[in-house]
């Protein structure tokens, strides 16, 4: 079916020793990313952000590593880049809107996960970076009722019946793919496109429209009501841990693979009404059971044709990896994580 | 199958006594489109162009109808579009680069295909332009074995086995209509977006990969040389004739329909070696049959999974439209119009 990967011993890099940045690094998988490199004996680790959406919270347990430097700037200001750039061995490119900031303002949106990769690659090929990991996501199979059963890496892009930030979000994922592998192409860049299914994890945050559920649900139980879903919970969501993808990063920078866009999801999918019930549980409230309500037209909405499965299996051939935590051990992680932040 | 297609009384413009603007207008269909314009009385065409790709030529026939203003400014400068803009009642926005020029520069490609876009409908929305027509493509249905069949609008989008360039300019027009989507939902703008099949006729340059064949072959038969196939040639194009195109843009502006994008393709496809073998007829040369050569991996190719029709029975519901000039035709005409242009 597919073509076998790409191998070159030059894109491969050792963490122990090595110099990366996280581009996008005060966030989620940023500090997650920044931790397991620096676990694994990187000499530095630079993490880059605008602290638009990154937060100084989310690096602060990072600030007394010596060899954690934080780099204030903006991706699309090249030469920020270029400054922060030398002297790398690898970089993690996180740094997106989402959907729900996409539609805030797409403007914004257009030129953060299009002009910024192109910035960052630019950026990596005057420092002769050696690797880039591309953060894309599996919106590239898009949304809506074509989306369906097991979605591997051909999977197309299926946009029918979604909204138009989530459709923009999606291409501008595939936009920043394709100036990878036009970076390989044209220049030799090594590179390995990790396509993240729904992150969730410690210092999850309000930003992601499927991550929602998790931490509304974890907010209504606290507060004694009941959590809610729109429409019946029967759609499914396919989550991926954020240390199983913080390891996918590294695992990737390590990986002799390159012009390569590899899925990385959690171990299984669950629906929307067994994710709310599994936060419930967790929380200590199972009586507090799921209240369902119609939808908000107004709001935006990630919707899909039905049972899907976010394929991983070529990940495993392609750098090694495969997903480690299962939902409702990563689900305790992060409850533990939010109730600990609670005081 | 699909929804009803929106209806509104302000979407429709009157052609006789109304003031557009074709932006890109110095082009194949841009000039085409004025013509039809000024046949059914418009009292005002402007034609907007950087002429890096448009040609003077291309309009010299037009310069000399007084109603005729030729504007030349830069899609990439939004005070421009909003000076140009001014008592419009309808525009249509063709300005866009294509696979080729997008294979050579990215950078560059994605500004015009995607801010270009946003500053155009930006400048309708300021200058409270009642409809724009946005020339999308037949390439948001993507490239490689997976394009094959009918395609339809509900047909998502095939990325794999594609070059960079191309998945970059299906996706650019994913964007780009996406961007008209939001703008009618934010403020109500009224839009009709085509995606055209591959377009031919009268005035014909060399920037469009697919219609290279055709000028291509007729350079070849007119030097009395066999004419060159990459590949077998048994790959399907479907071209539209560009007076069709032309009375495509003219229909939409004057349909109530709003907020649909609908396929506009010629009557039917044809696979290269037809193409090929129609040229040299038509040129009186079927002597000079089809030569097939072997690939040019260095070069872009736009390759689909088989045989494949667009479909084009949506626009016919929302606009009136459907195609009028076949493939034989059509070529006759071009044919014609290169050979008076050679002397």
């Amino acid at each position: 079916m597919s073509a076998p990967v790409k191998r070159s011993p030059k894109a491969a890099q050792t963490i122990e020793g090595g110099r990366f940045m996280v581009v996008g690094g005060a966030s989620l998988v940023g500090s997650a990313t920044c931790e397991e490199l620096l676990a694994k004996g990187a000499a530095e680790v630079r993490l880059f952000d605008n602290f638009s959406f990154g937060s100084g919270e989310a690096i602060a347990h990072l600030k007394d590593d010596k060899r954690v430097t934080v780099v204030q700037g903006d991706i699309l200001k090249l030469h920020q880049l270029l400054a922060a750039t030398e002297g790398l061995d690898g970089l993690v490119h996180l740094a997106a809107f989402m959907t729900l900031s996409m539609d805030r303002d797409p403007w914004a949106g257009i030129d953060v996960n299009m002009r910024g990769v192109q910035n960052v690659l630019e950026a990596c090929r005057a420092n002769k970076v050696a690797k880039v990991v591309f953060a894309s996501s599996n919106a590239v199979y898009g949304y809506g009722p074509g989306v369906k059963g097991d979605l591997v890496e051909e999977t197309p892009f299926h946009s029918v019946g979604a909204p138009p930030a989530a459709i923009l979000y999606g291409a501008s994922k595939i936009v920043g793919e394709q100036l990878c592998r036009d970076a390989h192409r044209r220049h030799g860049q090594d590179y390995v496109i990790l396509r993240y299914s729904t992150v969730y994890g410690e210092r999850q945050h309000y930003r992601a429209a499927n991550a929602l559920y998790i931490v509304e649900t974890h907010d209504a139980v606290k507060r004694g009501e009941r959590p809610v879903v729109i429409g019946d919970g029967s759609e499914t969501k396919h989550f991926v841990y954020v240390g199983d993808l913080a390891r996918a990063n590294r695992m990737a920078l390590e990986s002799d693979a390159t012009d390569v866009a590899i899925n990385t999801s959690g171990p299984e999918p669950v629906t929307t009404l067994e994710l709310v019930t599994m936060v419930a549980e967790i929380s200590g409230r199972p009586d507090l059971t799921a209240e369902k309500r119609e939808p908000d037209p107004t709001k935006v909405r990630l919707t899909s044709g039905g049972a899907f499965r976010i394929d991983h299996a070529a990940a495993k051939d392609a750098i090694g990896w495969q997903p480690e935590v299962g939902m409702r051990e990563g689900l305790a992680r992060l409850l533990a994580w939010r109730d600990r932040a609670a005081g």
